[in-house]
């Protein structure tokens, strides 16, 4: 089922939202949700029309979560535009619009968090200690606001969609993960808000993220089985760029983000590179050759 | 709505439970859930009967929690018979019992754990760390299984409860979270699975548990303010008993659990006593006269 282009509703509270979509619940609607930070770009309406097709209602959240973001991060400055973002959502037919306050997320008191376990420790977390405690925390809150039947994942943040699958699967929590492909700028660099940071030249520099993994799916296609050749590939592509510091250049078991010691089946490669202090991240399925 | 006590049908499988409830709940019927480890008592059954009169479909879980059990505790020889305990449920009416094993709860790779806060720092947590981290994590887990409109908790686990309902405002869990009064023996004691555990001697001996805390109540009813002075006969009383060890004897503010320095209004008294190595705990609310 689908409905034409409306205008969505915008709330700000859970219980209005909670008690709106009740409603729907009971009369057998599945709800579709996507939960955003708003800023929103092609990536993210990949998302909300992947809900859009699926299901009968669509939820999108827009909330810059605070607890997420680390010190010295850039939470203060992490783009906020909600007129620009009503008028995408509009386009596609959005449904609800939640946009809740500081407050309505964390009123004071607000003490129990969400603890992922190991998927959650490399990676990410080594550049961003606590990032995961705060996604998995505000994605829980939510999935209990909106209760979808679906609810709609990039995989260009690899790491969160398995942080977030590992949680839904032990929590039980009654949800299908839905994980949407990557988009990409025509030059290849996956879309992010945090591209808008990014100067001409640096976003010139860019490229060479989506190239170095490109690079490393054909390597493998090719038969490359040793992922130290591979990263090491990889590393020579990004430090083409001037002011390209590498975080991290990773090959690694799809579902456990476990470094492998050879291609012996499908592996992911993980990447997170500052350039001119924007801190980009984007990562590739490398399949080796069947046979 | 009420229903003729019937046999409930026991799944040990959560997809079942799930899909079983999801009709129910869309079809309009409230779901009453009671979490328990079963070796069921009175206890038990007073909130299982709240269940059965506030709600259409009454749930009870029978699980024997591991993970908020610690080392040397009595997690291996905790009494289980869902035999008993199903002859009980069957008398008040229970629709469905969830029945769970070890590897349907905790599969092989579980990794998410619901971290409760300063409220579960004190008190049973020094003698029991980690065990809210299991309370919280396996009840949110039935919660989503289940999926009730309400849950029912025993005030007589006091800090439990509190841990639970903070839980839920802060994930917004749509669930209404309904506390029942503590049902004691006849000479005072509280309900408790463990207090099978005591010896004859030692269940004469545990009843000092109830007097110090109804004396309590008789202290504060007749003017009493001073925490210390409350504390002080408290554990005079218990002394009585030569076996009692006690773990914390405390006047708290009911909200926070901190110690308060005077009783201006209600309070918390919270008891943790060993005796003969069985741990029993206890509490009542405390109430200055009014004006």
């Amino acid at each position: 089922m689908s409905s034409e282009p409306t205008s969505p509703r915008v709330v700000s509270r859970s219980h209005e939202l909670q008690s709106a979509l009740k409603g729907l619940r009971r009369s057998g609607q599945t709800i579709g949700f996507v939960p955003t930070m708003g800023a929103l770009h092609e990536g993210h309406l990949s998302l909300v029309r992947a809900a859009r097709r699926e299901c009968d209602t669509v939820v999108v959240s827009i909330y810059v979560n605070p607890t997420q973001f680390g010190r010295g991060e850039d939470f203060d400055r992490y783009p906020r535009n909600l007129e620009a973002d009503m008028r995408l959502l509009s386009d596609v037919g959005v449904d609800w619009v939640f946009a809740p306050t500081d407050a309505e997320m964390y009123p004071e008191g607000f003490d129990t968090w969400v603890q992922p376990g190991r998927i959650a420790e490399r990676w990410e977390n080594e550049f961003r200690p606590g990032h995961f405690r705060g996604v998995a925390t505000v994605v829980l809150k939510l999935f209990c606001m909106v209760g979808p039947d679906r609810a709609y994942f990039g995989e260009k943040d690899y790491q969160q969609l398995l942080v977030i699958r590992r949680m839904v699967e032990d929590f039980n929590l009654p949800i299908t993960i839905c994980a949407c492909p990557t988009v990409r700028e025509p030059d290849g660099l996956a879309m992010s808000s945090r591209n808008a940071y990014l100067s001409p030249e640096h976003r010139r520099q860019a490229r060479v993220l989506s190239q170095s993994i490109f690079d490393a799916a054909e390597r493998v296609a090719s038969g490359e089985r040793s992922p130290d050749n591979l990263v090491a590939a990889m590393r020579k592509i990004i430090a083409e760029a001037s002011d390209a510091v590498i975080d991290y250049a990773a090959v690694v078991d799809p579902n456990t983000l476990e470094p492998v010691s050879a291609v012996t089946g499908p592996v992911q490669a993980l990447l997170a590179v500052r350039i001119g202090g924007v801190r980009l991240i984007d990562n590739l399925r490398l399949t080796p050759p069947s046979g």
